[in-house]
């Protein structure tokens, strides 16, 4: 039943690893930062953890699997720490809320556990520190593929978590940054691996997103959004689920989208900014909407990030987009799925 | 990037498995069950929770792989349901805390969202209602390997959680049940696996273990524990741990352990029940210490669950066994080590 294979290089115990783990934490955030909320951290069966007064507690898990979400030969391992506590983070951003510790479970090849988990470690205490959410336990095995899960624990206000349930009908729909970049990085790594430099900005959204922490808290604070989510699959997909939850529908306005901007030298590449902005994944940008009163309220930038308006809520449940001429077109999941046929 | 690999046979999409777990908990038992701490389960981007007043929140998460930790033909599909939330829920047992809620990450082969999904919740579903410990949201994707990631949220009277780190020289050293039963019913399963009949008592505990809920609580409502943790990996792996944390050392009475019966029809299979009970995994008995003034306060029994004496904490580091003459030796670890070579 259990793996016993032997594996072909020297690899640390199991209990080495969790004290690698641990050192994320003893080295940056515990002690210095004011997270005073976790009582008890790594190395226990348990983490044991209370938010502030006042505040309840948001939980949300996410995978992070090579070969589905990463290629471990073709993403940096620094880039791969990074992402995957940002976009487990971005679940908690999208309620309005604050992350504040994690759980990383991790599942690695004995050939992983030297020179790659060390860089894989640097980036994960870079989003650790950049958040400032430390680590609070997970567990680790082997397995032949590098396998990520991270669970991230949140506070909010009693009551102020933003659901997607609350869009009504006349809500208008707004989104935060440009959508489609992390689809243009990926389409670019996608055709030359081995070339592209890892620093090429064009890369960056989709080798170190960022969540929109900043954002999420100031509608929460000012109670502004009806309604919100992240957009983690893309806009064609994720906007179902917002509206799905809130039983209403929706009308985008093409030529409201905030795209990608398309460098010159790829305008060759038949590289299509509204198709990524509509159906690529993996921006991390939120998706929220307010009520028709609200919306004058709604800043232009959020912590130097755009806020963009691109259309409203209708009581008829479906989801359309509209083009410059006025024409309606139903908006296709053309989204990331795992389990659907492509 | 992703994997855009055609399934086989048709396969349901990403929503429809999400409102499939939802189904867990619609069925069972959060609108019926006393656990109102759960504001928003699944559904959403994260749950919201808050434990009862003067409890905290314990956290915990596990990994159950396929091919690592199970095998998916051999195992039957309830069985891995109920064991991925037993297991992970033990953790959370062994700080005297009371599971709560859980997050479930899946990760599926297409050909898996059939009959075997069915199944599989179908025992996870047994275990949730067992351990009144509700589903709280998730996340699911496409893998060839059958992946689990479990976070059991529990809570316990704030400051009153049982560390690892607790134990002092001249404590009395406690197991409940009975250590090796797991290893034996594994060793069953590999031998025959095509033959063996998956209600065959001697199986039990290598396909429904129990976490030791009763136990767990009852040692932390009376403060008789100074330490615990849950046996997952072997007494002789485990141990070491345990003293590791409280930076002491211990004695094993060999004559003491409570070792699995094995039945009058297998004693020709070599099997050593002592062998299996120090270096078994999967037991997830508890392991635990108790000052001597309050040795005689612990029970034979705690809810039908033998309690047994094996041993005592050491000042000197070191963990020894002890033969039923009296003579010494070092315990080794040859517990489960997903890293040792083999």
């Amino acid at each position: 039943m259990k793996n016993r294979a032997t594996p072909r290089t020297k690899v640390k115990e199991e209990d080495a690893l969790v004290e690698q783990f641990g050192r994320i934490q003893s080295r940056t955030n515990v002690a210095s930062s004011p997270n005073k909320s976790l009582h008890v951290a790594i190395g226990d069966d348990a983490a044991v953890w209370q938010p502030r007064a006042g505040h309840e507690t948001i939980l949300t898990c996410d995978w992070f699997l090579g070969g589905t979400h990463f290629l471990a030969d073709t993403h940096p391992p620094e880039s791969i720490g990074w992402k995957c506590l940002v976009r487990a983070s971005s679940d908690v951003t999208a309620m309005g809320a604050q992350p504040r510790c994690f759980l990383l479970s991790l599942a690695l090849p004995s050939t992983r556990t030297g020179a790659w988990l060390e860089q894989f470690l640097r980036g994960l205490k870079r989003a650790s520190q950049a958040l400032q959410c430390p680590i609070a336990g997970g567990d680790t095995t082997r397995q032949n593929e590098i396998l990520i899960n991270i669970t991230v624990v949140g506070e909010c206000k009693r009551g102020r978590a933003i659901l997607r349930s609350g869009a009504r009908a006349g809500d208008a729909i707004f989104v935060t940054g440009r959508l489609g970049e992390a689809e243009y990085g990926l389409r670019l790594l996608q055709r030359a691996p081995k070339r592209m430099d890892i620093h090429d900005q064009r890369l960056r959204k989709h080798l170190f997103p960022e969540p929109r922490l900043a954002a999420g808290l100031w509608l929460a604070k000012h109670g502004l959004a009806t309604a919100m989510m992240d957009l983690s699959d893309g806009l064609s997909s994720d906007l179902p689920r917002l509206c799905n939850a809130s039983a209403v529908g929706a009308r985008i306005h093409r030529e409201l989208l905030p795209c990608v901007a398309i460098a010159g030298r790829d305008r060759l590449k038949r590289f299509d900014a509204r198709e990524f902005a509509l159906h690529g994944g993996d921006d991390y940008e939120l998706l929220f909407t307010t009520g028709p009163k609200d919306v004058a309220r709604i800043p232009k930038t959020i912590g130097r990030v755009p806020v963009t308006r691109v259309g409203e809520i209708t009581s008829q449940k479906n989801i359309l987009l509209i083009s410059e001429r006025g024409i309606y077109e139903a908006l296709k999941k053309k989204g990331w799925d795992p389990f659907r046929r492509t």
